[in-house]
């Protein structure tokens, strides 16, 4: 009834569908499975997409050949870039997405995809045979073959909803939960946790007062997630800003005896940065209001996510508590928040090709790995796919660098940490952080998804011409200098220090103040060289010139790590020999087995001490 | 947490969907409660509204003020009036609709809707005192109080899915079944019952090889459900056919042995006129082949509906049976058929009205009272909001007449007759068929939605223009003689003998060869004043010169059952007091209770004489 597939997928959340599509898009004939094929690409939490170090991760992403930047791009109904006050480093693409449409985009764009198959039904467990997994069983018993098999159950094994002290098997409300893969995979010696999330109510924005919140709409100047120029909806909407109040405190307060979270009937632990309302209100008692960001669900639709009001409570108190936030005075609630807990492995048992160390050819991808956010699977998602299809056609692992990427960073800290609960992206993260820019995601990625067939020549050479404009952009300043009578009036205008001598212009677009937008009035040969190039690749010259001298600092530093993080050990490598070596470091060092000195310094528990005796051991 | 409602609507399928928009467009504040707000208005069968008898009743909802002609047009993707070359009473118009667009449509039309609140949950009890609802229980334990209580619940009561010989609970394929309702029910003294219904596998249209099959285009000239011109999506799709073959008839009796309609495991009926295909094969075994309509799910997506196909074999039984039919060699599927089984309540125990005898205000709509079909659902839901409404405003009862709707011989046969296996509407079910039709409904039903408050002074006014005008060019052709120089030449060529003397344009448009299209051509006058109308009151006059003497003697039917049909009786007649009637019929006149000598007339078991014996005794 099916054919043997190299990859089959199972799951169709942000990591499933981009598994699918990469390892499909390299060559792999592919068998998506999903529980229902009208919820493929679901944003189950809030609709939108980015955000800081997140909007890094969609980027990167998008530079390297994924999806996610281009359903966004076509979806999205407001964009922001985030923390634009601040350095390069710390600009975050945000985007509201139609929800309904995001996951439309998603399917149609899965299906116009050749080699991806669609299979509507409940993986059960898995076809293994010695440590290698082969195929997968189905709920309705239907077996079916793969080379390698990519799991991205998200939050729907063993998941159970629970509302105050109310709780029900689900995936999410309304849906089913996956069983019988945990049970497995523990046989098959996998550790497995348990984790819990959850989401706010949803309202009928017909009953908010607005005019009692503050809106939020998108930048003038519209950006976007994908490096390629898709057609994106041209309609766009607010945003409101409100606050809870003391008021809203002390109502929540009167459902905590029967709060899951504080009477202990949930287990798992939840997203330490996207907390619950009740859990804000208890760690953060000294603070007087949390803020609510108030999304829309989509261009059409009347239904509102009330993001920052996430709640396990009982629905009346969700209820009561809620009408008391400004603007919510006749909140009609659509459906309740509730917390949901779920199976998790952790993701020390993986490799940093994200397949599983127990069991060759089986990958993880996702919340199974213990992440929060779409971001952090959509990406786990694309390298697992990836590395799905390299493993099974005999070519190179992708191992992303934490030096090159957020995905890196994402992956090497989950591999080598673990994470005992839902691991969410931040920028401080990243000790490279100042090279990860969503700016240059492009010029950083797009030659390893071009080498791996991802990325088209025509892409990679539009990137490559990035590179060489905008370094001629920066080679003209550097040249070309102004005088006092033409510039002096205009620095003045801008509130900084004006010139006695010629100077040249790269060191006036140093200074804080002054842009190119600002001096190409006092230039007109800069003007007109600026107007040969898009904006893309003018701002990369600005970041260039403004930031180059923190840049190469932090490539000197990446060097020097270099040389220790890219000495790679051998997987069979017995730690046990290393008598110098704490015992604790050597129980950690063979269960993580990292791969270079860099993944093994970062184990907790290895001490610098111990990285020296490695040192020394591996240069023998 | 909860304001009381008038009406709480369960369920958001047609029925529901219809419920919710009627009761709140009459002015009662209206609560629709759906298990997952993601699948509103979900077909969850074929892609498609519409067809002989039932693309009627979609009009007939539409004349009175529904939605469900307007999400069709909005949302379809090819449209054909069915049977064009039988008379108009036969006309019966369908359409391919874009499945994800139909449920968004319907979705933003009730979130339009502004005394339509929504809440996501399961309604797991019902408020009863007495004899009286007074709201629901619902899965989380939230109790909502209402005046008046809707159910639809469609297959979702303690439904259980079949493929082969394995089984679980659902209400759809990937969606959770809903319980408690039958048994409280059932506690309440309701009479229960088991049905079931099937579905065909999905299968990717990447897959198929159309070369093989037979295209079907909609009409050239695409027509509408709706009275009203709401906009159309441009795009069109094609169908295609195909046919069975014993070799494919072979292959499905391998599974026989593991089908769980022979083997006993399904104990509900199945629709007869929608069999699965191993119904037909088993019923039908002399017919060499069935013929297989291959549906689009819609404009963008390559999933397919394989109408004809519907089955409950094993799913590589479904498969191999699937690739030997023509077109279908390499076909992939997404998902394998199923058959569901599910709770109905024998809608005798409903009133005409839809409101059940045994408790005030509970009114039942859709598969719950044992149909099968979309718009059968739709045009009960539609009946049931609307008497809801009116109910708890203490306005009169809305019951359709037999005479006047097909949605009046459905309630009617539904309640009087009762129905042992899914109930599917027919024209040959209507014995006033004739004046029961598309081009009509408006005329026939406008006026009953209009004094309701549904349907709006305008479009009273242009249903009456479309009576008075096409009265005007009857009347025109009537009184319009033309010569045999005229004429003789067209009727020649239209294969019909020429005339001799003059003659009313009317008697010449009587004949079946000659149309409006044809004649204008021979007078310029009568193309002069066509040209002033529109295409449906043109049609109205051609159809009514061409059928008057039929309808004229049909109308002669209808008045002299009226005054039977209409002769009422109250509902707490005792029927133990007519000792000359039969015991068998007295008892099914005990619990029917009809409301007119009309229905008692139609009750099986109650003879003619004994309608005598009653009619004496009312007439006392």
């Amino acid at each position: 009834m099916f054919k043997k597939y190299n990859v089959i997928v199972v799951g169709a959340g942000h990591a499933g569908c981009e598994a699918a599509a990469a390892a499909a898009n390299l060559g792999s004939s592919v068998l998506l499975i999903t529980m229902n094929m009208g919820t493929i690409a679901q944003m189950s939490c809030n609709p939108a997409m980015g955000g800081v170090a997140k909007g890094q991760i969609v980027r990167e992403v998008d530079a390297m050949g994924g999806y996610s930047g281009i359903i966004t791009d076509k979806t999205s109904i407001q964009f922001r870039m985030l923390n634009q006050s601040k350095g390069p480093a710390m600009w975050s693409p945000r985007a509201q997405s139609d929800r309904m449409r995001f996951a439309e985009e998603w399917r149609l764009a899965l299906e116009k995809t050749p080699n991806v198959d669609f299979w509507q039904d409940m993986v059960s467990s898995l076809l293994v045979k010695g440590n290698t997994v082969y195929g997968v069983r189905t709920s309705i018993g239907v077996e079916i073959e793969a080379d390698a098999v990519v799991l991205t159950n998200g939050t729907f094994l063993n998941g159970i909803i629970h509302i105050g002290e109310k709780r029900f098997g689900g995936g999410r409300t309304g849906e089913k939960a996956a069983t019988g893969l945990t049970e497995q995979l523990t046989e098959l010696r996998f550790e497995a946790g348990r984790m819990k999330t959850g989401t706010p109510p949803r309202v009928d924005g017909r009953s908010l007062n607005y005019s009692l919140m503050e809106e939020q709409w998108g930048d003038e100047v519209r950006g976007r997630f994908s490096y390629t120029n898709v057609e994106q909806i041209q309609e766009q909407r607010c945003c409101w800003i409100t606050y809870t109040n003391s008021e809203v405190h002390e109502t929540l307060k009167e459902g905590f005896e029967k709060s899951p979270m504080f009477t202990g009937r949930i287990k798992g632990l939840g997203p330490r940065y996207c907390p619950s309302i009740e859990d804000k209100i208890n760690r953060f008692a000294e603070r007087e209001r949390h803020q609510i960001f108030v999304e829309p669900e989509g261009l059409n639709t009347v239904e509102i996510y009330v993001n920052g009001f996430s709640t396990s409570l009982p629905e009346d108190v969700q209820y009561r508590a809620l009408t008391k936030i400004p603007g919510f005075g006749n909140a009609k609630m659509f459906r309740p928040g509730y917390a949901i807990e779920y199976d998790y492995f952790p993701p020390t048992q993986l490799n940093l090709t994200l397949e599983t160390k127990l069991i060759s050819n089986l990958f993880f991808a996702g919340q199974i790995n213990g992440t929060t956010g779409y971001e952090e699977a959509a990406s786990q998602g694309f390298i697992a796919g990836i590395n799905a299809h390299q493993k099974v056609h005999d070519k190179h692992e992708l191992i992303m660098k934490r030096s090159e990427s957020y995905i890196g960073v994402l992956i090497d800290d989950l591999v080598t940490k673990g994470t005992e609960e839902p691991y969410r992206m931040f920028t401080s993260r990243a000790e490279h952080r100042l090279l990860l820019r969503q700016d240059n995601a492009d010029i950083r990625l797009s030659p390893i998804g071009h080498e791996l067939g991802l990325i088209s020549d025509e892409r990679l050479a539009k990137v490559n011409d990035k590179i060489k404009n905008s370094d001629a952009i920066v080679a003209y300043t550097k040249n070309k200098s102004i005088g006092q009578s033409a510039v002096n009036g205009l620095l003045e205008e801008l509130g900084t220090s004006t010139i006695s001598q010629n100077v040249k212009l790269f060191n006036l677009l140093s200074r804080p103040q002054v842009s190119f937008n600002d001096l190409k009035k006092a230039d007109s040969d800069l003007a007109e060289l600026l107007s040969k190039y898009d904006i893309e690749t003018i701002e990369q010259a600005e970041i260039k010139i403004k930031y180059e001298s923190y840049f190469d600092k932090e490539l000197e530093i990446v060097e020097k790590m270099k040389r220790m993080e890219d000495r790679s050990i051998n997987p069979d490598f017995n730690y046990n020999q290393l008598v110098s070596v704490s015992k604790e470091a050597r129980e950690k060092l063979m269960k993580i087995k990292p791969r270079t000195l860099g993944q093994a310094s970062r184990i907790s528990g290895v001490s610098p001490s111990d990285i020296s005796v490695l040192m020394v051991h591996l240069t023998r």
